[in-house]
Protein backbone atom coordinates (compact mmCIF):
# COMPACT_ATOMS: atom_id res chain seq x y z
CA UNK A 1 0.00 0.00 0.00
CA UNK A 2 1.75 3.69 -0.92
CA UNK A 3 0.93 5.89 1.84
CA UNK A 4 2.22 9.27 2.44
CA UNK A 5 4.07 7.83 5.21
CA UNK A 6 6.01 6.06 3.37
CA UNK A 7 7.75 9.13 1.83
CA UNK A 8 10.44 10.12 3.27
CA UNK A 9 13.09 12.60 3.51
CA UNK A 10 17.02 11.65 3.54
CA UNK A 11 20.07 13.18 4.66
CA UNK A 12 22.25 13.64 1.63
CA UNK A 13 25.85 12.45 1.98
CA UNK A 14 27.28 15.89 2.24
CA UNK A 15 31.26 17.53 2.24
CA UNK A 16 31.48 20.92 3.47
CA UNK A 17 34.86 22.40 3.88
CA UNK A 18 36.25 26.33 2.99
CA UNK A 19 35.01 26.25 -0.55
CA UNK A 20 31.84 25.47 -0.70
CA UNK A 21 29.88 22.34 -0.24
CA UNK A 22 28.53 18.61 -2.12
CA UNK A 23 26.20 16.45 -1.79
CA UNK A 24 26.23 13.37 -3.16
CA UNK A 25 23.69 10.35 -4.54
CA UNK A 26 24.77 7.05 -5.97
CA UNK A 27 22.52 5.19 -7.52
CA UNK A 28 21.45 1.99 -6.00
CA UNK A 29 23.56 3.02 -2.99
CA UNK A 30 22.08 6.35 -1.62
CA UNK A 31 18.88 5.46 -3.21
CA UNK A 32 17.48 2.29 -3.62
CA UNK A 33 16.71 3.21 -7.39
CA UNK A 34 19.17 3.30 -10.94
CA UNK A 35 18.85 6.90 -12.13
CA UNK A 36 17.36 7.25 -15.83
CA UNK A 37 16.29 10.26 -15.91
CA UNK A 38 17.09 13.39 -14.20
CA UNK A 39 14.80 16.46 -14.17
CA UNK A 40 15.10 20.08 -13.05
CA UNK A 41 12.20 22.21 -12.65
CA UNK A 42 13.10 26.48 -12.19
CA UNK A 43 11.88 29.67 -13.16
CA UNK A 44 8.78 29.17 -11.45
CA UNK A 45 6.45 31.95 -10.75
CA UNK A 46 5.81 32.00 -7.20
CA UNK A 47 1.73 31.51 -7.22
CA UNK A 48 2.45 28.70 -9.40
CA UNK A 49 1.06 25.07 -8.61
CA UNK A 50 3.24 22.31 -10.38
CA UNK A 51 2.75 18.39 -10.92
CA UNK A 52 -0.88 17.04 -9.89
CA UNK A 53 -0.52 13.62 -10.62
CA UNK A 54 0.61 10.19 -9.45
CA UNK A 55 3.10 7.43 -10.53
CA UNK A 56 1.90 3.82 -11.14
CA UNK A 57 5.55 2.57 -10.51
CA UNK A 58 7.91 5.37 -10.99
CA UNK A 59 10.42 6.16 -7.88
CA UNK A 60 11.67 9.49 -7.23
CA UNK A 61 14.37 11.69 -5.38
CA UNK A 62 13.29 15.80 -4.98
CA UNK A 63 15.89 17.89 -4.19
CA UNK A 64 15.62 21.57 -3.50
CA UNK A 65 18.59 22.68 -5.35
CA UNK A 66 18.33 26.10 -5.15
CA UNK A 67 15.39 27.52 -3.23
CA UNK A 68 12.33 26.33 -1.28
CA UNK A 69 9.06 25.16 -2.20
CA UNK A 70 6.19 22.54 -0.61
CA UNK A 71 5.52 18.95 -1.85
CA UNK A 72 1.86 18.13 -0.79
CA UNK A 73 1.76 14.30 -1.00
CA UNK A 74 -1.69 12.76 -1.03
CA UNK A 75 -2.61 8.77 -1.25
CA UNK A 76 -5.96 9.03 -1.20
CA UNK A 77 -6.42 8.83 2.44
CA UNK A 78 -4.46 11.83 4.05
CA UNK A 79 -2.43 14.63 3.13
CA UNK A 80 0.92 15.18 4.42
CA UNK A 81 2.85 18.77 3.17
CA UNK A 82 6.52 18.28 2.97
CA UNK A 83 9.15 21.64 2.97
CA UNK A 84 12.35 21.33 0.83
CA UNK A 85 14.66 23.83 1.30
CA UNK A 86 18.41 22.28 1.35
CA UNK A 87 20.16 20.49 -0.84
CA UNK A 88 21.49 17.92 1.53
CA UNK A 89 18.38 17.07 2.51
CA UNK A 90 15.97 14.96 -0.01
CA UNK A 91 12.52 13.34 -0.67
CA UNK A 92 11.83 9.95 -1.66
CA UNK A 93 8.61 9.38 -3.04
CA UNK A 94 7.15 6.13 -4.59
CA UNK A 95 4.07 5.64 -6.80
CA UNK A 96 0.34 5.50 -5.96
CA UNK A 97 1.27 9.17 -4.62
CA UNK A 98 -0.27 11.89 -5.38
CA UNK A 99 2.35 14.71 -5.56
CA UNK A 100 1.36 18.93 -5.97
CA UNK A 101 4.46 21.76 -5.51
CA UNK A 102 3.70 24.84 -4.63
CA UNK A 103 4.77 27.70 -2.37
CA UNK A 104 7.74 28.09 -4.19
CA UNK A 105 10.70 31.18 -3.45
CA UNK A 106 12.05 33.15 -6.26
CA UNK A 107 14.88 31.23 -8.13
CA UNK A 108 13.82 27.27 -6.89
CA UNK A 109 14.64 24.85 -8.34
CA UNK A 110 13.57 21.69 -8.36
CA UNK A 111 15.77 18.39 -9.00
CA UNK A 112 14.60 15.26 -9.47
CA UNK A 113 15.87 11.75 -9.67
CA UNK A 114 13.49 9.21 -11.31
CA UNK A 115 14.18 5.67 -11.42
CA UNK A 116 12.92 5.11 -15.09
CA UNK A 117 12.81 6.29 -18.40
CA UNK A 118 9.78 8.78 -19.62
CA UNK A 119 6.43 6.83 -20.03
CA UNK A 120 3.16 8.61 -20.51
CA UNK A 121 1.23 5.63 -19.28
CA UNK A 122 2.81 5.50 -16.34
CA UNK A 123 1.31 8.57 -15.35
CA UNK A 124 -2.12 9.31 -13.39
CA UNK A 125 -2.83 12.76 -14.18
CA UNK A 126 -6.98 12.57 -13.15
CA UNK A 127 -7.50 12.57 -9.24
CA UNK A 128 -10.25 11.25 -9.80
CA UNK A 129 -8.87 8.30 -11.88
CA UNK A 130 -6.03 8.36 -8.93
CA UNK A 131 -8.91 7.54 -6.33
CA UNK A 132 -10.30 4.90 -8.00
CA UNK A 133 -6.72 3.16 -8.53
CA UNK A 134 -6.26 3.47 -5.07
CA UNK A 135 -10.10 1.80 -4.09
CA UNK A 136 -9.03 -0.89 -6.76
CA UNK A 137 -6.11 -1.55 -4.58
CA UNK A 138 -3.62 -1.41 -7.61
CA UNK A 139 -0.57 -0.08 -5.31
CA UNK A 140 -1.23 -2.92 -2.66
CA UNK B 1 43.06 12.22 -27.57
CA UNK B 2 41.27 13.93 -24.73
CA UNK B 3 41.35 17.24 -26.30
CA UNK B 4 39.03 20.80 -24.92
CA UNK B 5 37.69 20.95 -27.94
CA UNK B 6 35.88 17.56 -27.34
CA UNK B 7 34.03 18.84 -24.79
CA UNK B 8 30.80 20.00 -25.80
CA UNK B 9 27.57 22.52 -24.63
CA UNK B 10 24.42 20.82 -25.42
CA UNK B 11 20.95 21.97 -25.35
CA UNK B 12 19.10 20.41 -22.79
CA UNK B 13 15.57 18.92 -23.73
CA UNK B 14 12.91 22.09 -22.16
CA UNK B 15 9.51 22.56 -21.66
CA UNK B 16 8.11 25.77 -20.83
CA UNK B 17 4.53 27.16 -19.81
CA UNK B 18 3.26 29.94 -17.40
CA UNK B 19 4.16 27.27 -14.21
CA UNK B 20 7.73 27.67 -15.29
CA UNK B 21 10.53 25.85 -16.88
CA UNK B 22 11.77 21.75 -16.97
CA UNK B 23 14.67 20.48 -18.45
CA UNK B 24 15.01 17.07 -18.86
CA UNK B 25 17.99 14.56 -19.22
CA UNK B 26 17.42 10.28 -19.44
CA UNK B 27 20.54 8.72 -19.65
CA UNK B 28 21.43 6.85 -22.35
CA UNK B 29 19.35 9.05 -24.53
CA UNK B 30 20.27 12.64 -24.18
CA UNK B 31 23.71 11.76 -22.51
CA UNK B 32 25.89 8.64 -24.13
CA UNK B 33 26.06 7.46 -20.83
CA UNK B 34 24.30 6.10 -17.70
CA UNK B 35 23.87 8.02 -14.55
CA UNK B 36 25.28 6.26 -11.73
CA UNK B 37 26.29 9.34 -9.99
CA UNK B 38 24.83 12.70 -9.00
CA UNK B 39 26.27 15.51 -7.47
CA UNK B 40 25.46 19.03 -6.10
CA UNK B 41 27.99 21.86 -5.12
CA UNK B 42 26.41 24.73 -3.45
CA UNK B 43 26.75 27.86 -0.94
CA UNK B 44 30.26 28.65 -3.00
CA UNK B 45 32.16 31.25 -1.82
CA UNK B 46 32.73 33.74 -4.54
CA UNK B 47 36.69 33.85 -4.55
CA UNK B 48 36.81 30.00 -3.99
CA UNK B 49 38.00 27.95 -6.99
CA UNK B 50 36.93 23.81 -7.14
CA UNK B 51 37.66 20.55 -8.41
CA UNK B 52 41.29 20.84 -10.10
CA UNK B 53 41.44 17.62 -11.55
CA UNK B 54 41.14 15.18 -14.09
CA UNK B 55 39.47 11.45 -14.97
CA UNK B 56 40.81 8.45 -16.43
CA UNK B 57 37.76 7.29 -17.86
CA UNK B 58 34.23 9.04 -16.04
CA UNK B 59 32.26 11.26 -18.33
CA UNK B 60 29.77 13.63 -16.83
CA UNK B 61 27.11 16.54 -17.43
CA UNK B 62 27.77 19.57 -15.93
CA UNK B 63 24.39 22.32 -15.10
CA UNK B 64 23.98 25.61 -13.12
CA UNK B 65 20.92 24.50 -11.86
CA UNK B 66 21.17 28.25 -10.53
CA UNK B 67 23.24 31.18 -10.49
CA UNK B 68 26.27 30.77 -12.91
CA UNK B 69 30.46 29.71 -12.80
CA UNK B 70 33.09 29.36 -15.19
CA UNK B 71 34.78 25.90 -15.89
CA UNK B 72 38.26 26.33 -17.06
CA UNK B 73 39.05 23.03 -19.23
CA UNK B 74 42.54 21.68 -19.93
CA UNK B 75 44.38 19.26 -21.61
CA UNK B 76 47.77 19.92 -21.24
CA UNK B 77 47.83 21.80 -24.45
CA UNK B 78 45.37 24.13 -24.81
CA UNK B 79 43.09 25.82 -21.80
CA UNK B 80 39.51 26.85 -22.64
CA UNK B 81 37.25 28.31 -20.69
CA UNK B 82 32.80 28.20 -20.41
CA UNK B 83 30.43 29.76 -18.73
CA UNK B 84 27.36 27.73 -17.28
CA UNK B 85 24.46 30.15 -16.20
CA UNK B 86 21.44 28.53 -17.86
CA UNK B 87 19.59 24.82 -16.36
CA UNK B 88 19.18 24.07 -20.01
CA UNK B 89 22.67 24.45 -21.42
CA UNK B 90 24.73 21.36 -20.18
CA UNK B 91 28.55 20.60 -20.91
CA UNK B 92 29.99 17.59 -21.56
CA UNK B 93 33.30 16.60 -20.35
CA UNK B 94 35.36 13.20 -20.87
CA UNK B 95 38.14 11.23 -19.31
CA UNK B 96 41.40 13.02 -19.45
CA UNK B 97 40.51 16.97 -19.41
CA UNK B 98 41.73 18.80 -16.13
CA UNK B 99 39.05 21.44 -15.00
CA UNK B 100 38.55 23.87 -12.44
CA UNK B 101 35.46 25.76 -11.46
CA UNK B 102 35.20 29.28 -10.38
CA UNK B 103 33.80 33.02 -10.58
CA UNK B 104 30.93 31.53 -8.65
CA UNK B 105 27.68 33.74 -8.60
CA UNK B 106 25.62 33.53 -5.24
CA UNK B 107 23.43 31.10 -5.06
CA UNK B 108 25.39 29.26 -7.58
CA UNK B 109 24.34 25.28 -7.23
CA UNK B 110 26.21 23.35 -9.98
CA UNK B 111 24.42 19.84 -10.22
CA UNK B 112 26.74 17.35 -12.48
CA UNK B 113 25.06 14.12 -13.59
CA UNK B 114 28.39 11.22 -13.65
CA UNK B 115 28.54 7.93 -15.62
CA UNK B 116 29.90 5.70 -12.56
CA UNK B 117 30.19 5.51 -8.91
CA UNK B 118 32.57 6.83 -6.96
CA UNK B 119 36.15 5.60 -7.61
CA UNK B 120 38.90 7.31 -6.32
CA UNK B 121 41.51 5.31 -8.83
CA UNK B 122 39.56 7.26 -11.44
CA UNK B 123 40.94 10.51 -10.38
CA UNK B 124 43.87 12.52 -11.04
CA UNK B 125 44.62 15.37 -8.37
CA UNK B 126 48.43 15.94 -9.11
CA UNK B 127 48.83 18.11 -12.67
CA UNK B 128 52.11 16.92 -12.94
CA UNK B 129 51.00 13.39 -13.00
CA UNK B 130 48.35 14.54 -15.04
CA UNK B 131 50.45 16.26 -17.87
CA UNK B 132 52.96 13.37 -17.39
CA UNK B 133 49.67 10.95 -18.44
CA UNK B 134 48.85 12.96 -21.24
CA UNK B 135 52.65 12.80 -22.93
CA UNK B 136 52.18 8.54 -22.04
CA UNK B 137 49.14 8.61 -24.32
CA UNK B 138 47.20 7.25 -21.61
CA UNK B 139 44.07 9.17 -23.21
CA UNK B 140 44.93 8.80 -26.88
Amino acid sequence: MSRVEDCHLIEIRSVLDHRGAISIIEAGLDIPFAIKRVYLTYDIPSNATRAGHAHRSLRQLYIAASGAFDVRLDDARALRTVTLRRPDIGLIIGPGIWRELMNFSSNACLVVLASEHYDENDYIRDHAAFRAAVAEGIFD
